[in-house]
């Protein structure tokens, strides 16, 4: 199975096209989550707040979203141990049936980005010459810095273990376009000319609902690009970081989309996370009281596309 | 202190700009690691053996070389356990004197770099409202895709930790330009374009050797432009990428050197740790004959260099 057709069966099912970026934060995370720790040794404390705080949100809001969108980094800065956090926490959402798209935007060339690939997506072997899945997360993110011999390895693993790829096209941040707007070879943009990279390797591997597993970061911030980018990769799915807190609103995600209402998610992580209370209420909150807080701002981000999408998509199948 | 000075510092005393990259890889390592294993679970049996045989290899080398070079994708892939793996590494190399340069391209912006750069580089907030260093590397590879703001969190950490960074400018491999020779809107490359930023950041953090913590990734195998971006990022020290493998020699690095012979230092991964030995010498030879061959292959790259500095560097201070 194409991992991006497991994205769009949810996406119909939840009538939802948004996924919630768990990153966890302990300066950020309710004070009721950081009492009541077991473990003794510091980090592993850190460790063991964060996948509660996971697994109460995931528990929270399952039945609505199709994915989840672990951001790497704020589990790797507590080095192995923030990792194997990681570890349990995409275990447990993919336990409840949510797609996981590990947003950790890896990068390098031959055999180490084989090394990240397999790691991420793919198998890896041990000592018996046995080979087993590790993080195996469905969507992996991915910067094409290092040009297309740096994606290929990713590619390799995508089409061998039936695995996704979101490769950074155009990002959400303001400074973005420094590199991304430079002029190549070919004439158009660094942005444009990974578009096309991407289309010809998103055709090569469409699944059954139209769609390519080799999808394409592309921020909700620059909605007149989006829908340039929309036209030169048709089959690839979006992934659309800068809604909510970078200042992309509903509206502004509308170009990413194809008349059928697919072709992207869009994700929120501080919206739903931290931004709909205030420091002092999370300060101050019980668990019920915050998780009920995260499923409204759930839904509310639900509603808030599905209307702009279903004014606008002529064809929209859900 | 400014960490580029510890790393000039250990260059003048091995008369050595050359690091080792810890690239363990299962399948290339000699048996005679993969015996003699006491962990039972196959995952802590590999993290195991990647440990001893990075720990044999320091042994062997670190009074010959100012810095190792591991590389995160080989840890990684084997999850929480390959990442403690990587964290031993790292304290045992900086034990023995050894500067530790990580190569992991991590990129993103706002609080994700910060994320980023306070684990790798920095420290991390406990419950208890303490900090603690994590993975503590001196130096880390940066990848700019993003643009200038993805780069400040790290160079703030810099800063604050006195550590500094390598970021990429150009890259050792074929499809490098695909991307780094696109044009932006100054007119010049994105590689040169970066160097600039780079330059401009390296001036307000030099240390007393009158370099710079802020540096670049500069490959062995585009040495014309290698000699453009000497001149641009004058007081940024380089790390080379591309020596051996894949194809630069000595003479292609001299342009990344000052006539001081500073300012670069050269890595060498696959021909310390496997290429000095045949596939089938590396199955049959005992821990002694392998590492017998990683020193001399240390020692040929260090005179191999040296050779090359001594005789074009016209103010050589070591």
């Amino acid at each position: 199975m194409h991992t991006v057709d497991l994205l769009i069966e949810k996406t119909m099912k939840t009538k939802n096209p948004s996924v919630i970026g768990l990153d966890p934060d302990i300066r950020k995370i309710p004070k009721c989550y950081l009492t009541d720790v077991r473990a003794k040794d510091p980090l592993e404390a850190v460790a063991e707040v964060i996948y509660r705080f996971n697994r109460d949100v995931i528990d929270t809001v399952f039945d609505l979203i199709p994915a989840v969108k672990p951001q790497m980094a704020f589990y790797e800065k507590y080095g192995s141990c923030g990792v194997a956090a990681f570890e349990k926490t995409v275990a447990y959402a993919k336990s409840k049936g949510l797609v996981v798209i590990e947003d950790a935007k890896r990068n390098d060339i031959g055999n180490t980005a084989a090394a990240y690939a397999d790691g991420h997506l793919g198998t890896v072997a041990f000592l018996s010459g046995n080979y087993a899945k590790m993080f195996d997360a469905d969507f992996l993110t991915v910067t094409p810095f290092l040009g297309s011999e740096s994606l290929s390895p990713f590619l390799d693993v995508c089409r061998k273990q039936g695995k996704g790829i979101f490769i950074l096209v155009k990002t959400s941040n303001t400074s973005a376009g420094e590199i991304q707007d430079a002029v190549t070879a070919s004439g158009c943009t660094v942005s444009r000319s990974i578009a096309q990279y991407v289309s010809e390797q998103a055709e090569t591997y469409v699944g059954k609902h139209g769609y390519s597993s080799i999808g394409a970061v592309v921020g909700a911030t620059y909605p007149r690009e989006a829908a340039v980018l929309r036209g030169l990769m048709p089959k690839s799915y979006f992934l659309v970081p800068g809604y909510g807190a970078q200042g992309g609103n509903a509206d502004d995600i509308l170009p990413c989309f194809h008349p059928d209402g697919l072709g992207a998610v869009v994700n929120s992580s501080r919206g739903i996370l931290y931004t709909h209370m205030s420091d002092d209420e999370r300060a101050r909150c019980s668990r019920q009281e915050y998780l009920e807080g995260v499923r409204r701002a759930t839904l509310q981000m639900r509603e808030d596309i599905y209307r702009v999408l279903k004014k606008n998509c002529k064809k929209m199948i859900y």
